[in-house]
């Protein structure tokens, strides 16, 4: 496959990831045995669009208190219920991010828990947080956060006795590479084609809801926008019929991110009206990956995962078919402002 | 003014909002003394977006646990917080909208306590829920919504023993309506030559923050995309400089909704980026408008009210300029999905 190395892949998600196992229950069972009174996740553009699952997670299967939050927002907004006794959770790839790095000061030194999975070694970000979860390589980072956050998430409601199959869970996470590598494989070519088929597409609707609403919002800002400055509107499923629904004609592309949680009805609503009307509908359905060994119960959870992975194959072939780097910016980290 | 009627908005939300007082401190100090767990702010496209603000309010203001959930979502996510001991707020204008009426019959069911704000009589809304507060009024209803919105969430909060200053503040809102209108009056002008210069724009950027979020997202996805067949893409502040800041370029047009509260450092960053590049940049800002009689700690509340009408004007003449009536739909409430 064109910019992915298999064996690298399994690598740094399989085996490096599930390394952290271990130091993951510590962190998290020590924290649950101290108390704590609720739990913030924060990050800023694709690092806050990687908690939203989390964050839907946790609200329809536990009963524990959290708060998804945009770090340069939260730092100024005077959030009540934070407090020394929040604990707070962060990704980042580079350990830099300016509004993360100083979210995560912020916390400390108002004494509460911080959590930080950084991909660098020796980053800022690394430096101030109580516990730091650190992978060692920027490759396939968002993949190694997810399956991180899996553990990190499971455990705290385990340990709310919310979840008592977090055995079960732990030995399915382990599958989840594997899982991947087959979904990303059977997609790959309809990624080209689409990448193919809409390389001078200068619009995308994206759709979805749920537990997938955070990448829906993350691939049209942070890819489309962002690394290919392609214009693209995230819509929730459930909003779509509230406003941006009238400008759906003919040849408008609208791309229906579909995952296996309760909220799925909402995507099949969105699906029945947009194949009336437009031509360049396109699906991407995590019921078409097999995820080996994984349990009908917990598939809704690591669509999660599947559903970044596959989208990723895309950015691949659309950074070859429109010739434009992926890594390029105009501005961001440019330029001061 | 085109299209609208001063003497009927003094009417409709002045005299008839404030005649709500009574009956809204009435049923709130109910529920106070019953005692709840939390407030859940449940909504679809407009109505959720108008309860964004509230959201913000009560998180930066207030320890009262509070939930702004998408109606449709709501009903099948099992959202764990929500239990009989939860007050469910929703709005409607016409009392018919689909998912809220079907969450309003979800929350009263479960035994929760349910408050509805609805502009027109005898609607199935208005039969759902516990407590109605009925304004009778179509016309100008997202204004006196807003200002029955301050009322019900501020004695929430003084019966929380969070905000003494209940009394003043509601001889503020009182003042409210003529605020209104001196602002709307005095941004007219600036609205007729927006809507005139931009009739034929066909994307905007609209940027906001804190308690005008919900605005944002509002305008963008309700006005412009629904009622204009515009594209606009709503961005957070904080968001901004995550990805869609990428695609500024000279003539792109950014419209920044500035308001008082504690995120405007964040909309000032956006502004110092946005003037360097483009030559479309739009800003509606709350601090240019008098507000007479109101205290200088509760403007930044206000500027929720404030925007939105001064908005509505935009609206107006982007009907008379592009001969597009704000009641054109293509497909809501026009077929079956």
């Amino acid at each position: 496959m064109l910019n992915f190395d298999e064996q690298l892949f399994l690598k740094l998600v399989e085996q490096e990831g599930l390394a952290f196992r271990g130091q993951i229950e510590e962190i998290v069972d020590g924290i649950a045995k101290k108390g704590y009174s609720n739990i913030f996740l924060i990050g800023a553009g694709g690092t806050i669009a990687m908690m939203y699952p989390y964050e839907y997670i946790l609200k329809s299967n536990s009963t524990i208190d959290v708060h998804a939050e945009i770090a340069a927002e939260f730092m100024v907004m005077n959030n009540r219920h934070f407090s020394k006794d929040s604990v707070c959770i962060f990704t980042s790839v580079s350990g830099t991010t300016q509004e993360t790095v100083a979210a995560a000061e912020f916390c400390k030194e108002r004494g509460a828990t911080t959590i930080a999975l950084v991909a660098e070694r020796d980053t800022p970000l690394t430096k101030i947080v109580d516990h730091c979860i650190t992978t060692g390589s920027e490759k396939h980072s968002f993949d190694t956060f997810f399956m991180l956050l899996y553990m990190v998430v499971f455990r705290f409601m385990y340990n709310n006795n919310e979840f008592p199959q977090y055995e079960q869970f732990t030995k399915e996470v382990a599958l989840l590479p594997r899982a991947i590598l087959d979904a990303v494989k059977a997609f790959d070519p309809k990624a080209e084609a689409f990448a193919k088929e809409h390389k001078d597409t200068d619009y995308h609707m994206m759709v979805g809801s749920g537990n997938l609403w955070g990448n829906t919002y993350s691939y049209a800002m942070c890819i489309l926008e962002e690394m290919q400055w392609i214009h693209a509107k995230s819509i929730h499923a459930a909003e779509f019929f509230h406003g941006t629904l009238e400008l759906v004609v003919e040849d408008t592309s609208v791309i229906l991110l579909k995952g296996e949680d309760e909220t799925r009805p909402l995507m099949d609503r969105v699906e029945r009206f947009a194949e009336k009307i437009t031509k360049k509908l396109t699906l991407i359905d995590t019921k078409d990956f097999a995820m080996e060994g994984i349990s009908g119960e917990f598939r809704k959870h690591f669509a999660v995962s599947i559903n970044w992975s596959v989208l990723s194959r895309i950015s691949a072939y659309l950074e070859r078919e429109r010739n434009h780097p992926l890594t390029l910016r105009r501005y961001y980290r440019q330029m001061e402002y």
